[in-house]
């Protein structure tokens, strides 16, 4: 099929070269053109992926049109605050027909809206949406290490054709009909992988880590449902096992970003020095407002607010979490 | 409170050291007299829990009765397989009123029971019996690292109790009254462990060990809710909280006999090689067992069986695992 990768991050960047290995037309669009020129000289996402080859099949570009325009699948893969931006350039194009892939893991602050909302919100249409989510580093689907996702639609006919585009034999696709589940499951890891790495930069073990992830994704499915997601989405690989990746990872942008401040380095300064996006710093603002609506206590998550936003230090903070009262362990009850 | 712990490695030490500085009076039982001697003189137990000083207030002794004999509480910390010959030793002595704490985590072969079995089966009493499990490598609560673990028992009173012997500030204990899912989780999660190992050693990724740690607890709760545990305690610190920690630290033995075999080496010489006991490697074969017993689908499980006992190659499981045919993905259904 002809596919269109919007965002030539190092996840746009692995997936392109993915589907071009599975057979498809590929074209990947890059937001800057100068940058997009050094790419093409060399062959390589050198900043985002680097030292993997870009095929000269895979046609880049930095005019959205030329991607945009014949793609059949278009693969959203932009940080979520800018996608917005990034969709309101698409109305000139006739995309009722085009089948659209969420990659991207986050969700809007102030609208705190998931990504199916804010294109159906942009684009005034859901039906032919679909989000792929799970433990799968860009870096390691590069290098064709075995890794298994899950895709999700509101039509299964989207998700069936969409896992058979992507599946191959090192990448293994499952299907789901919880959209909502398997958005926030990967948007809201990302703030539990942020107080893993404080605590790991700190200098705290592997219990502490195993406890803050088994209580991150207790609140994580607290919010979910109230949210009308499905309990054993969480459960799944776009829950606990991305989780799990993002919390353990060396290549977790966002956990490097909370062992930094665990280390006593300042956001700002954290954030500066970084080349890529660590979405769950915004994701943390929304869902902090979004625990406030729905009314869920959501411990783990304040803490990380407090020492992300309010100057809280990272020790306290880490030390009050895991020092709460001692109740009998239920899921969905703190 | 009066304490004996029985068995010296790694975790019964680190929990005399614990229940020490929480103020009890703690004997702890060592199998061997000749070593025993040797840790008397240093005051360490250089084997399982090196540089960590034993003070002199926690008594040391290979000799059962006077460990036993006037203890309120035993904590049982003997491998599971050893477990019944340990136990049979105490009908000189009077256990009626005593509390079993049981720390240890496997299921034993042939008989495929659980410890609280066991325990019944080998004291023909089970109302003082609990289980205490949870992401807790003895090197860090021996370090004072923030952990959190779950105590399970049949009676209410018991749990509370010894939630309140062994709770302190880095150390947070919940209840459960799952006593069969807090024991099944504590025992299969070793066998994911090997598995994990395996696809490190082999030297996949991140997302593999994702993969298969996702779709592990999935027939981790298969088995169990067959057994009769509820589905919700695997989601906690005994079920994901101690597979996250077992399957990613560098702690973990389970995971480095895998880690091993995915090497390329025989499982006798691994564990020839190796001071401590993996669990892991015997509860594979109960587990295995019970799965035929209770109709269960196990995929990883008879994976890991096929490779320590069968000779299978690494390689060839793990790939067959991760391209198992993609089907939509739920808990409870393979």
């Amino acid at each position: 099929m002809k596919i269109g990768v919007i965002g030539s991050g190092s996840w746009g960047t692995a997936l392109s070269l993915l589907l071009y290995g599975n057979g498809h037309s590929v074209k990947l669009w890059f937001r800057r053109k100068s940058y997009l020129d050094e790419v093409k000289r060399k062959r390589e996402n050198f900043l985002y992926l680097p030292d993997v080859k870009i095929p000269e099949e895979i046609f880049l570009s930095a005019d959205i049109g030329e991607v945009v325009d014949d793609s059949e699948i278009l693969v959203l893969a932009v940080p979520t605050q800018h996608l917005r931006n990034v969709l309101s350039l698409f109305e000139f194009f006739d995309c009722k027909n085009k089948i659209f892939v969420n990659v991207a893991k986050g969700i809007e602050n102030k609208t705190l809206m998931r990504v199916s909302e804010i294109v159906k919100d942009v684009l005034k249409m859901n039906e032919n949406y679909c989000v792929l989510s799970g433990p799968s580093h860009a870096e390691e689907v590069s290098r064709k290490m075995p890794t298994a996702v899950v895709v999700a639609s509101f039509e299964r006919e989207i998700s069936n054709l969409v896992q058979s585009v992507f599946m191959n034999k090192y990448f293994r696709v499952y299907t789901s009909d919880d959209v909502i589940g398997v958005e926030l499951g990967g948007a809201l890891k990302n703030i539990i992988a942020i107080a893993t790495g404080i605590a790991d930069g700190i200098g705290f073990g592997d219990n502490t880590r195993a406890a803050l992830m088994t209580r991150g994704i207790a609140e994580i499915v607290r919010l979910g449902v109230s949210m009308g997601a499905k309990f054993e989405t969480f459960a799944g690989l776009s829950g606990i096992g991305d989780l799990i990746v993002t919390c353990t990872s060396k290549y977790s942008r966002n956990r490097y970003v909370g062992e930094q401040i665990g280390k006593g380095k300042k956001l700002e300064e954290v954030l500066k020095s970084m080349v890529m996006v660590a979405e769950g710093v915004w994701t943390t603002i929304s869902a902090v407002e979004l625990s406030k609506k729905y009314n869920v206590e959501m411990p783990i998550t304040s803490a990380v607010y407090d020492v992300l936003f309010n100057g809280k230090d990272p020790f306290v903070a880490t030390s009050e979490l895991m020092g709460r009262s001692a109740k009998p362990e239920v899921w969905g009850i703190s």
